[in-house]
């Protein structure tokens, strides 16, 4: 399959269900809902909402009602690059190539715009549109599933656990441990979203789940390479920001070369975990593929 | 009823749910959750979670599984007390006579802070032991309650009002707005929250939302009595801090005098909307009037 063409086509998916549920940037909470909005649509790749979505086709369901909580988990993960982008936290100016919300909008702004967007993605996932095709029960258990992987065992207690790491001389667990909470916990859990909305039996949403983190490694380890081998214009945010900060990373601890060969390996056992599956779920192991693609 | 006697003992309930509910400062993350536990134990008089339980038993509902729940209040209201108090904010160094969270463990500890007490109390309302004696419709609705009254077009959109409003000339309207916006809808939200649990019919929850709102109001023109009269210690928080940022208050607006009768005649108007509820809605009843005599 030609999965630059899917990515495109679900990510303009995603983009319009986005400016559906989305607040208007109008009245007077415009200045709020616009600093929302500016990160929100600064052009994401949309890859956690494509990812539940191709989790729930897997299993062979219709996957329009799920566009809510796919939504969400954008919403989600812009608020996490917001507060991550603060002067406090990471301090950077640039993110997917524009200057970040808090340099457009100043800190207090950019501090609300992520709560509201947190916020807003619970409201989301609360939703009654979310409920067509899936039990009330199921919903709970995918509100539960996210808010689990996000919290403090999980996506906030990573990026506390990698401000804390830095200029520290850690070993490759810790590494291994801060890359799980913080980036491997959302993308599993948009993986299991899918899988809970498909009504995925117990050794189904168990692979899918095991692809779920395989693909979170991944998509970190593959993140380390380009922050080496990129450019601030192909990354869209600074190049060379993590050698600068002394950040632990994969190529610091194995070198650019073994770091590939693991990076392959993560993408290889992404897409074993899903032997189970038939054709429907050809998506996601091209996206598994195409994850260690973008560095080759 | 003694309604101080009341406070203590039902404080001491939502305590000690806390402490069950709440992770252990332990692991490779205590210290991201000795930031949080900080904050959330630093002696809050716990009136959103009091106010969820009152307003259940009001509806002659056993309240015990509604804990979780009034623990999710307390910690949304303690992760907007952490954000609000940052430099980047109000930039308050004191809060409940301690130090605030960014002054003891730094801004991005505090940022990180706020942000897990937000995603563990979504975590919480979506909990299974929430689930007794409600049905999963229910408790999706709570949740999607509360996720509205604490986003973009709530209390977020509030606070961002707020600091917009800050030296700036606003009338009494835009104030109510932003107090209305801030303050009054999670501690709505609480109360809706009861009376969802206690199954209570369309007018009861209309009549129970009435009294949230009125509450609300009379809450927030306490607050700004107290800023003016009470002194730093009584407070545990900077007074004067209002009139020092030139920020609109009823006092300002109104002068003292009018303010209080303004407080009396939101709490009336609080006790008059629960005139369809019997003795069980005393401590509600009770907690308005306390509210007022907090000034008195």
């Amino acid at each position: 399959m030609d999965v630059k063409k899917y990515l495109t086509q679900q990510c303009a998916v995603v983009e319009q269900a986005l400016a559906r549920y989305m607040l208007p940037e109008e009245g007077v909470l415009a200045n709020h809902i616009q600093a929302m909005r500016y990160s929100l649509f600064a052009g994401g790749k949309r890859i956690r909402p494509i990812l539940a979505l191709a989790a729930a086709e897997a299993l062979h369901a219709a996957t329009a009602p799920l566009l809510p909580v796919a939504c969400a988990l954008e919403c989600i993960h812009t608020y996490s690059l917001i507060h991550d982008d603060l002067p406090a936290m990471d301090d950077d100016d640039l993110r997917r190539g524009k200057p970040t919300c808090h340099v457009v909008f100043g800190e207090a702004a950019a501090i609300l715009a992520g709560d509201g967007l947190l916020s807003f993605a619970f409201e989301l996932l609360s939703h009654p549109d979310a409920l067509q095709g899936i039990s009330p029960q199921a919903q709970l258990t995918m509100i539960n599933t996210i808010a689990k992987a996000i919290g403090p065992v999980g996506m906030v207690g990573g990026q506390s656990l990698d401000l804390a790491a830095e200029g520290q001389a850690i070993d490759f667990e810790h590494l291994r441990l801060i890359h799980g909470y913080k980036t491997g916990a959302l993308i599993t859990a948009s993986v299991q979203a899918g899988a809970i909305f498909g009504k995925g039996d117990e050794n189904q949403f168990a692979a899918l789940s095991r692809y779920g983190a395989q693909i979170g490694l991944a998509f970190q380890i593959v993140d380390d390479l380009l922050d080496v081998e990129g450019t601030t214009a192909d990354l869209g945010k600074t190049a060379g920001a993590d050698a600068q900060r002394n950040k632990a990373t994969y190529p610091a601890f194995f070198g650019v070369a073994k770091t590939k060969v693991m990076a392959k390996e993560a993408v290889d056992a992404a897409v074993t975990a899903l032997e189970i599956f038939d054709a429907k779920a050809e998506p996601l192991r091209a996206i598994a593929r195409y994850i260690y693609e973008r560095n080759n």
